[in-house]
């Protein structure tokens, strides 16, 4: 039975739509990105920011300090009897660079016409996450405005340092451990199935992430004078990057896939109808060929192997025009996506070892520790899960699906190790958001029907014996 | 018989010295970086300094444009019977990133104290290649000042892309064919065999320079969402240059040896005897392991093998911590040093073929020419060179030795092939002047001995019958 004041509900979001979107701005326009140190102030104001948002819709709100950027926690009780779910965000966004392949600022949000015609929303954070938690806030000012309250207990917890591997929140949650207690979490930082399908997460990869620094003579070389003689560190670091990979794309470090097991056959099967192609998949990223294991579905590619990424390298001369330098160091930073069953640990010492191995005897390596963070499985029957799905079906008008993804969302796991919590994982960010890339987006209808969804959701929760 | 006035001009460079270090300086500050056009007006500045300069000695000077920086021409003329040298600079510098490693502001030229007691002069083009030409300036400002003219006929004429590989300057020669005739010509950017030994190069080895730029995807990703299923350039990058070398440090490019001749077993027997070790060179600046190939003395590796070298690489994320990106670009600079029977275009179009054969086929490579220069080895019973010998051995109290050079002075190719002369290259870098990195010096004994035997050598060309 749907809730009394669901149809009100959403209607004063339809009305309301102008004003939701003058709120997202205000938040896109504060540059809060967290990996640099410049924008620490920025960071500050996102986190103030929303906690006026907050207080103003009468949550009891606090920010408060983590070793690094601080955190938004705010509360709306008062439903006995009712579900509590902790809502999770995160308000920090990715750096902005390369800045000269955005067509417009990236912290100057403007709704335009995608080239197909959709509606989209252009700034940096409009998907990941700025956007994206909004539709969960005004879901909630919403039932605020038209029946004064929520249908459940909410507490929402806003963090600051998602973008940068969320190191300081394991702490933060062990910190205000009792305060921050709830039945479930939610979160909202993942994806559609596509336009028109709603989904819910329920697996999520891991990550480790390695910086990797080569040294090799004390100081920049001419190459006329040394070449042939000294060790080149870009010569070291590209032949040991360049055999991470063997010829059939399967990752080559030593004991990678220890741990790494099959899909049951009916998932398989299950994966094997929803047919993802690299027509579908990779034509409209300008590619044509899975860059995965050659003996699995690109489904599998992209959802259940692990992987391994070079997300940046640098060293020597990189300017216009040439040089002739035999540079001294040069750099690397590498990912690695984890499924179940994999040590992060062990798949750190692996690559550490890796490298360290195949090392000339006069160079040196460093490493730096970016992300250590273990694949996530959440249980398929949680009750909350079918709720979520009746009413994402509701709104959508399609089922919603159940599915894994290649990302890695790591408080998940302290939610579980720390507070004890399941959590619903429920987005609806689409492929082509480019988030952590220029020019990102997030489409109109996703922000509007995300709303909707919500203000769904939580009837749906206050209805539901959970 | 020693020129009558030789020893009066000896004693006036060195009452002088104080003087020619501030004209020195007042080169060294201007920013003549000729790879980055933001300093293009102080190219500019730079050729006009020394035009006026010349002038004052009375050269007839023009700066003559080209289709890059400008050249300099002074021409000191009216020897009737003696030699015609056309004596060879470059005033353009090599950009000076990475600006955090220098201890001092690159062009805040100073004299200072070496760590092992030396003098030394610091700055971008302390040496290469402003230090360097400054000796024969300076050699010829003390006989025009003693004498009231030069001994010989001299033009000089001085560049201003040496360091970006002299595109312009074949066509510079062509145009003034006939104004720049000579009978041989002097080259100043070469080094002396250590701190006490002087040397003429009679072999050099070509440079072939390639920008590489790998495509994928046609925009950035999220590898959350994409990693493992698609194709990332800095994997292809890596694996391609990864591939350059094989075990043994020799260069895998099909046919890139084509050409190359072993050693007389003469000339391999001097070499040996010269017993350059691993201790001695490569210790210095940090490395113990030759890097060439393993069947090669150290030093046929640095002086009559060809090399690759990566002289820049980058793509993705380059900042501080992390992010979780797959780019759709990613490029390197790689530089080849060829040997005399290499066809530089037949390098250029294996190493493209070799990159070329190995990238995925929903990837793309574009490449850049930034060098293309033939090796080159000079007669060694050329006249001059046994005059110029005789005055360095005199000036030095060592025997001057002939060498080798690993570096590329492509010019001498050009003066070979356009103006019909021979080089005798001279000059008195050292291997630890840093040049084309961080902290560049030049030994004030360089540029104080460097005058004296220009000036000696200038008179023993008047002696000799060449």
């Amino acid at each position: 039975m749907p809730h009394q004041n669901l149809n009100s509900v959403l209607a004063r979001i339809d009305s309301d739509l102008d004003a939701s979107l003058e709120r997202l701005f205000a938040l896109l326009r504060i540059k809060s990105i967290s990996a640099d140190p410049a924008f620490a102030d920025d960071c500050k104001t996102a986190a103030k920011h929303l906690a006026n948002d907050l207080a103003s819709l009468g949550f009891a709100t606090e920010v408060r300090p983590t070793a690094g950027h601080p955190a938004v926690v705010g509360k709306s009780n008062g439903q006995a009897g009712k579900p509590h779910v902790l809502f999770y965000g995160h308000y920090d966004v990715q750096p902005v660079d390369p800045l000269n392949l955005w067509h417009r600022p990236p912290f100057e949000p403007v709704v335009t016409d995608h080239a197909d015609g959709r509606k989209i929303i252009v700034a940096r954070g409009a998907e990941d996450d700025k956007g994206q938690l909004m539709t969960f806030v005004e879901a909630c000012r919403a039932w605020k405005n038209v029946t004064g309250s929520l249908p459940i207990n909410v507490t929402v917890l806003i963090e600051g340092e998602e973008e940068v591997g969320s190191k300081n929140f394991g702490p933060f949650l062990q910190q205000y451990k009792a305060d921050l207690s709830a039945d479930f979490a939610l979160v909202c930082d993942t994806g559609m199935w596509d336009q028109n399908t709603p989904a819910i997460t329920t697996a999520l990869r891991g990550l480790v992430y390695e910086e990797v620094r080569i040294k090799a003579s004390n100081r920049d070389l001419h190459s006329g004078i040394y070449g042939g003689g000294a060790q080149n560190p870009i010569r070291v670091l590209t032949r040991i990057l360049g055999g991470l990979h063997d010829e059939n794309g399967r990752i080559t470090i030593p004991g990678f896939y220890d741990g790494v097991k099959d899909l049951p056959p009916d998932v398989l099967a299950q994966w094997k109808a929803l047919n993802l192609s690299a027509d579908s998949f990779l034509k409209p990223i300008g590619l044509s060929i899975p860059a995965g294991e050659k003996d699995r579905l690109l489904i599998e590619q992209v959802s259940s192997r692990p992987t391994c990424d070079i997300n940046g390298i640098v060293g020597g001369y990189t300017g216009e025009g040439s040089k002739t330098v035999i540079p001294s160091l040069a750099s690397a930073k590498v990912s690695f996506r984890l499924v179940e069953g994999q040590d992060p640990v062990k798949v750190r010492a692996g690559f550490r070892k890796y490298v360290s191995d195949r090392l000339p005897g006069d160079c040196g390596a460093e490493f730096l520790d970016h992300s250590l963070a273990p694949a996530i499985a959440l249980p398929w029957d949680m009750k909350p899960l079918a709720a979520a799905k009746q009413a994402l079906t509701e709104e959508w008008g399609k089922e919603a699906l159940l599915i894994g993804s290649g990302a890695s969302i790591p408080i998940v796991a302290d939610f579980k190790k720390t507070l004890g919590l399941e959590t619903v994982l429920i987005g609806f960010g689409l492929e082509d958001d480019n988030i952590h890339s220029p020019n990102e987006k997030y489409d109109l209808k996703s922000f509007h029907k995300g709303i909707r969804s919500w203000a769904r959701i939580l009837a749906a929760f206050a209805e539901a014996k959970l």
